[in-house]
């Protein structure tokens, strides 16, 4: 009998990779940056100290992905995590946030070093459920959203994001939408929640396939939060380092049809490990951004053991994610890395009854 | 009469720079970084999630400077400010934490905003005065000391250093040791304190003139306390910049000559400086490390918005930094524009009675 292992969150995996290991575990892409992050870079640039808000050219550029925003609606963070930190840390202790349900495993954690008390609304199907939202939203401070979502691979619908949008306005609240996966939605454009009570955070990390330069940044129309955000990091970590935000501008520079070649590698994975894992039998929710599954499996921390130890694949537990009784699957990975894991998985199926 | 400014922070004076001012302002080295800082650094290097904690190789290359440590003993972050950060909040809500005052700006935000309760103890003459530092650490969780200190350039002695370690051990208060200075003391070797109950804190920053690069670490001989930092990491910025930590890493290549010849530097401008203000009547203590001095000046406010408005000289109000009618001055400069400001200085003393 396979020993269950004792293994309490993604750290646990770091580092693990390598040596046959198959891993569906880090949500990060596989893929290079586009080559025009490297163009120009200047090491020998000026290394003093920076803007604490970031370089200007930088949050120059992203106006172009804001409509009718300037370079000083915008904070640039030590990637999304930061922006999520800092936001959290202004807006006051002891208060409440709505979190929907699964989550980010980052997310309560955040919420409650900030001094913030988190509340749940359930997803159901892994989308925002609108009448339970209303009703949980009531006496919260602000609430985060996430769409594409980490870990269910579901997009809210338009009509969803426009009834937060216009609730939470009235209500005074602030929505906080991370929308890190933005660039990684297979169906539609990324729809861009506006108002003065919007905090939108995102990153240079999935778009652009730099996750370990942490390059992130917040927008907000707010001048009151951007310069709250700011006084907070200039104690807490001053300029976000120079040569990745240098390296940040440079890749946006990348043309259209790099995302659109990403979208397509991501979509053709989608299909083929969905598929694939429906094949298998397992009930899971078509993703329709980012890149996870989010399967339902009995017995998950034993599977997930056999499939580490006997197998040589790493998953992770939904219940991280808030979701007892099913497995985070990132499918970053080629096809036939993929298809490589779904017959490990396939076999290890034998040892347990997950279905 | 010239107006009085409205200047609340050292913020307030980012990006004033050029167009003939002169700075006493930011506390960052000027020059730049040794060459050997570039060598070897390959932004096509893997750019995916590295280890939280931070990669291994800087980690083994800093375990040379702390004899009897190993790599498990750090936590590479963003600046030393991001260590600190984390290291406050990881202490606990709701307790006390003794700092010295004069303080650095960002020691009672950091603090406070970690939900902790800064107590102070009076530094006299620059220098902390045991029986004083003995009475207000009961019933303190920890206490943050800064030798060589920013503002007031003290270094202090070895023997009050060694108190510190004992009584703290003593009683089972940690110490957090901000020793980002150690490199530029001026009369001796830095001691190091150490203990379970020690956390130094440091960073690449002053010793080699990358302030913008924001890589720093933290030491600990405590391995939970190493763990608790990690685990907040993951969820407030993960992993420190990778090709940062790689320049640190190379910066590190530089030969001990390198520092010796920074050091040179800075006392040439240390006594310059010093000279020259006592010169002119001030009443200052004679900086031992760092790069700063705190002169005594009466109707600082005024003579801050003189000296910018009518002078293009930027000064730091000692308020800032807990020292109400002082003035503090960073002698990042080089010589000649240190003669050309306290130039305008004289010409200015004019205008008002600072004496």
């Amino acid at each position: 009998m396979t020993e269950i292992l004792n293994i309490k969150s993604p750290a646990d995996f770091i580092g693990k990779q390598g040596n046959g290991v198959i891993s569906f575990g880090s949500g990060q892409p596989d893929l290079p940056p586009p080559k025009e992050t490297f163009d120009g870079i200047d090491l020998h640039r000026d290394l003093r100290y920076g803007l604490i808000q970031g370089e200007l050219k930088l949050r120059e550029a992203l106006t172009r992905e804001y409509p009718g925003s300037t370079a000083d609606n915008f904070v640039i963070t030590n990637g999304a995590s930061e922006a999520l930190d800092l936001i959290f840390r202004i807006l006051g202790k002891g208060k409440k946030v709505l979190l929907t349900k699964p989550y980010y495993y980052s997310y309560p954690p955040i919420v409650e070093s900030a001094g913030m008390v988190p509340v749940y609304t359930d997803l159901i199907d892994g989308r925002i459920d609108v009448e339970d939202f209303n009703e949980k939203i009531k006496g919260c401070c602000a609430v985060l959203i996430n769409s594409p979502s980490n870990p269910t691979g579901r997009v809210e619908a338009i009509e969803t994001l426009k009834a937060i949008e216009k609730l939470t306005q009235k209500l005074g609240v602030y929505v906080v939408s991370d929308e890190v996966y933005k660039d990684l939605i297979y169906e539609r454009e990324n729809y861009h929640i506006q108002g003065d009570h919007v905090i939108t955070v995102n990153s240079f990390s999935k778009t652009y396939c730099m996750c370990g330069v942490r390059v992130g940044y917040l927008w907000s129309a707010d001048k009151k939060i951007v310069q709250d955000v700011c006084e907070l990091k200039t104690h807490t970590s001053m300029n976000t380092n120079l040569v990745g935000q240098d390296m940040a501008l440079s890749a946006m520079k990348a043309p259209k049809e790099y995302i659109l070649h990403q979208q397509k590698i991501w979509r053709e994975r989608r299909d083929f490990i969905y598929e694939g894992l429906l094949k298998l039998g397992f009930d899971l929710w078509k993703p329709e951004g980012a890149f996870y599954v989010l399967p339902k499996c009995k017995d998950a921390k034993q599977f997930l053991s056999i499939l580490y130890q006997d197998y040589k694949v790493i998953t992770y537990l939904g219940e991280w994610f808030g979701a007892p009784d099913r497995l985070r699957f990132s499918y970053a990975l080629d096809i036939k890395q993929i298809e490589e894991g779904l017959g490990r998985i396939r076999e290890a199926m034998k040892q347990v009854s997950v279905l």
